[in-house]
């Protein structure tokens, strides 16, 4: 395996580990990208390779189907009204895929996450949603993979 | 398959079509979206479903070898600092994937692409990457999926 030492997702989880497996870990957003979006999860390839088609298809297709999983929990968990994924990687080049819940209130919708705010934070909305993160959580870290 | 009048990805290809199959298609968006990146390819299922997950997972798993194989042509032929994935549909919830050519010296980079711009067009750079389209479009287009 490759540590790169100052790569920040070779040094630590990046985020609170929700549930790791021998070539990748689950772990949800923590710090100023969970402000907005709170239902923010990660799965990030343990190795350190930059690009998804770096992986051999069966790595490849093993890490997609957890990000399916992932996904399909948040979808019963927490209801958003879409589900955004995105493998970018430019500032961190450590291969991860974002999974992040997203609503027709929150700050950005219906533009990518990454768009400047075009809305005020709803603080209930938000509120009831991080409660929502305690059953997601724990639904996430029962998946087996 | 489900037709749905008023989706602008039911009703045209939603670009330059390069290649389709029974399931899904190969387009390079064109319009405002390309100006910045003209590397930027779709994989645009056939059928309207919004969520990723809401296909069988055989359909998710070819869908995603297409992404791949679409992936690998674009590292092979414009040679991206990096390619950035992501399959949002907030605007228009209709299963697509964004796959995009990168570079360090593009107007966001390393910023997502939907960030504000931090950087001048490189004109120069710019046409030549869309010199390179050609063989890319070809080498898209030739896929077996």
């Amino acid at each position: 395996m490759t540590i790169v030492t100052d790569c920040p997702l070779c040094r630590e989880d990046g985020g609170q580990l929700i549930v790791r497996s021998e070539r990748f870990r689950v772990i949800r957003a923590t710090g100023p990208d969970a402000n907005d979006f709170p239902g923010f999860y990660r799965v990030v390839w343990n190795d350190h390779v930059a690009e998804w088609t770096d992986l051999v298809p069966a790595d490849r297709s093993a890490l997609m189907q957890a990000v399916a999983k992932v996904e399909t929990v948040m979808r019963q968990c927490l209801q958003p009204t879409k589900v955004n994924l995105a493998s970018l990687g430019n500032v961190v080049p450590h291969l991860h895929w974002h999974v992040v819940a997203r609503y027709d209130w929150d700050s950005r919708y219906p533009a990518p996450l990454w768009a400047p705010a075009t809305r005020a934070h709803d603080d209930t909305r938000l509120a009831t949603l991080r409660d929502q993160l305690v059953a997601c959580d724990a639904a996430i870290a029962a998946l087996t993979f």
